[in-house]
């Protein structure tokens, strides 16, 4: 079942993005064009479809579900062109295309990524939701978004990079937590608040996507180790290049794996109190853990 | 009377910010200072001066202009910071310091920027007004900051820059309603939401905050032209050199210099009807086209 509603779910993200994203026949067409490119050529949309699991588990209806769904996978979109450019990750490969800095230019690239983060709060804004929990959308993409969040997290990746300086699992975990993990959460989160979850719901939800989060980290790193650019989409064996700090650098690679099982075992616990409502979350759970790509 | 009124409200600004900007001494301490850097080292808060005095004319009290007052200027900062990255304007001064990239590093720059702009809907998503209002806030900033407001005016600057390609005023009017003149006006315009104005005091606001907005510019372009490295705290003479679309360039120095007199008047029109509600507002338009920096 999970697979045909997630089928169901992407298109509609999709529809929704190409129709929110500026049209690249309008000046300025080459910024428009550079925004289109960031988001709509591929992307697997596992924010989107936690959005969209997390609002069906809490009773939202669909039509509320495609701003959050929005917003959350434009973030992301932008911190994926921002991270590639050269001063950064400088990376040429993005989800199977060129990256926005090589297909446009760097300073394109800037500005997309800036008119991309605006526009997720504009989305959202817009999101068809009585007022406050309008704010509360707002509020939780924002905080997900910033210096307590994904920016924090990349910079503390930055200063962890390369500098031989030794990172401890613990701090390991929280880099990731921030880089990574609070956009899921904030994902999850938008989803109930848009079936006006309660707050030990929404508890038990954010414990499930604060495992999820990490172990989308944990498997990424271990895909960088073992599978190819070809089904990435992206360069792999990157992190050993840079000298990033890395789950199986850490704590090698079977560690890794054990790791991932706990998080399995987690997520699974954190979502047994909901039953049925909760498959197409678990499915995101598996997905993110089995993943090949 | 305005001058002690603007040192009140700079003061206010200033020390909002200040709380509001992540602590150094937290990591990432690096990211944390550049942000600090980019927002509090100078700048005239025009922007934010804007809000408190549209508050101040729609009977705002002062306590809920903080937020949208920061919001904007954090917007602002960010937008230079970006702009000064070597793969856009490449300037190495501002506001009388080394730029952030040059401060810190071209990574750091990008990512103090993205958090900067998270921050600016952060702050906003708690202001202190009721919930109706702060979507309003939030929706007019967003729409400002993107495509259709400053990213996508500097992507039409961008174009419109070396390329020998000539523009004709209109556009280079449309440029700037875009790139200075979307924040300005949503500066006005959230000062006069938070006062609760009426849609009649909203347009007639903004009929003021569009000729202000492209006034700043005019007199932007011609102390570039006029002005000194020193007292501008930036570097003078650029869009010569980078061959940038200007109005001085376009229509000539006196003819640029009409056109600030005749915003003057529209300005001045547009306040008439609030009496001295409307003088500190009216007294921001002079300082916009009187400043020598």
């Amino acid at each position: 079942m999970p697979e045909s509603l997630f089928e169901g779910w992407r298109a509609r993200v999709d529809a929704a993005l190409s129709s929110a994203l500026p049209d690249p026949a309008t000046p300025p067409s080459r910024l428009h064009a550079a925004m289109r490119h960031a988001v709509l050529l591929g992307g697997k949309r596992m924010r989107p479809l936690l959005v969209h699991a997390s609002g069906h588990l809490s009773g939202a209806e669909a039509g509320t579900l495609d701003a959050p769904a929005m917003a959350v996978e434009l973030v992301h979109a932008y911190s994926l062109v921002h991270d590639d450019l050269p001063c950064m990750d400088d990376d040429a490969l993005r989800r199977g295309q060129p990256t926005v800095h090589v297909a446009f230019d760097d300073a394109t690239a800037v500005l997309a990524g800036d008119a991309l983060q605006a526009l997720a709060f504009e989305v959202l804004a817009h999101a068809p939701v009585d007022a406050a929990t309008r704010v509360e959308l707002l509020r939780t993409l924002a905080s997900a978004s910033g210096v307590s969040g994904m920016c924090g997290g990349q910079a503390l990746d930055l200063d962890a990079t390369g500098n031989g300086h030794v990172i401890s699992l613990e701090a390991l975990k929280r880099l990731h937590a921030m880089k990574t993990g609070a956009l899921i959460r904030a994902a999850v989160r938008m989803g109930a608040l848009c079936g006006h979850a309660d707050v030990a719901t929404l508890e038990t939800l954010d414990r499930f996507a604060r495992a999820l989060g990490l172990a989308f980290q944990v498997r990424d790193d271990i895909l960088d180790i073992e599978g190819d650019s070809r089904t990435l989409g992206k360069t792999a064996g990157k992190d050993e290049a840079q000298a990033k700090a890395t789950f199986p650098a850490l704590i090698g690679m079977a560690a890794s794996r054990c790791l991932l099982s706990d998080l399995a075992a987690t997520m699974d616990d954190a979502l047994s109190p909901f039953g049925e409502a909760g498959a197409p979350l678990a499915a995101l759970g598996r997905l993110a853990i089995e993943r090949d790509r």
